[in-house]
């Protein structure tokens, strides 16, 4: 099997499954898509072609004479759990796991979308100025609001976001946290979450996933 | 088991999970939240107890003396389906299994997050009759990249969204097509979709979870 991952450096969406392959020690080709020059490779129609929605991440999967593309980093990382179980993303108890997707789609369908290049675009168009704080708002609530959910629920104990071993919610909240200080969002009123991130911060796969290590990045004075 | 649904008629999440605990064919209370009275029952204390986000759906599952509390209709979705695995929301090979849920979070965290009260509301407040052609614009793109996905990857002989029978993504399009139109995109440029719904109306578990069928559900002449 070849594995070959669609990415941009910055993109939080693509952060959590380069964390994914990582954390399985799955080699991967990494292509780069840049999603801020000439406005924006993932609208070219090579890239339209392996997702409609011109987005990164997109997982190639060749095996056995096929491709498979797949989008979605939900549906990449469930994937990638499933053809390789070890070490596991999800509890094995069914509330454990809801809990964790519940918290995974907290950050992928409920904070992401609001600092999304696309939307920013449309508001910077119209509102000069105000999609920061578009931004600012939206992901500073929701951060809010997350940091409760994993105080609240988590198994006595915890030092990530569900027991003593990385799980989904983990990959979703480290991008997601980089974003809110990115917005100025004050992150420090979030000391569970800063603390889940600093456990995750000891862990190589996920230092070797952090937007400035990757090819794509460019140096430290053009960020 | 007590299964207890926090819902608003016309959320479209909470329609996806209505969808999933009538295929089920798992009884439980609907518990009403009013979206739009008071500036939102959702921000009440005690919803806010169930979610810190302040969203619907929430499922309340009451059993063995505990309480367990699932918000995001996919944590509820996944969870429903490993629970009670018949009739499946998922195929069983992991490829199937990865185009279905890419397809379903594609709506999940690519269009549905564009027509969401809170987004609205605040373009509305900032750009007066903009953000109908805010949702309006990202809905129709992203129904219409939808349909090359739908379109492009089904199996042969599909009549739903993946195979001959309902899954996760069907669960997904319905209640998608209806904001399409509540927003003004022309579906008609949809027939992928549009034959999905078709073959989804012919089920009685999608019929009885439509908006205007539930108990909260204004008479026509107010909705």
């Amino acid at each position: 099997m070849n594995l070959r991952l669609h990415s941009y450096w910055r993109s939080s969406s693509s952060w959590r499954v380069r964390i994914g392959l990582h954390l399985k020690k799955l080699p991967f080709e990494y292509r780069a898509v840049d999603l801020v020059k000439g406005g924006g490779e993932q609208w070219s129609e090579s890239h339209r072609r392996r997702n409609p929605m011109a987005q990164v991440p997109v997982l190639e999967v060749e095996e056995g004479g096929r491709v498979l593309l797949i989008s979605q980093s939900m549906a990449i990382l469930e994937w990638l759990d499933e053809r390789f179980p070890d070490p596991p993303f999800l509890p094995r108890d069914p509330e454990g796991r809801a809990r964790v997707r519940m918290l995974a789609e907290h950050v992928n369908s409920g904070i992401q979308p609001y600092q999304n290049n696309a939307t920013l675009k449309w508001i910077r168009d119209r509102l000069r100025g105000e999609a920061e704080a578009f931004a600012r708002e939206f992901v500073g609530q929701g951060l809010e609001a997350l940091e409760q959910a994993v105080r609240e629920g988590r198994p006595p104990g915890s030092t990530f976001c569900h027991g003593t071993h990385q799980t989904l919610a983990d990959l979703y909240l480290v991008p997601q946290l980089f974003g809110g200080r990115r917005w100025g969002v004050d992150v420090s009123r979030f000391p569970t979450l800063l603390g889940v991130e600093r456990a995750c911060g000891e862990i190589d796969a996920f230092r070797k996933s952090e937007p400035e290590a990757q090819p794509d990045a460019p140096p430290p004075e053009r960020r």
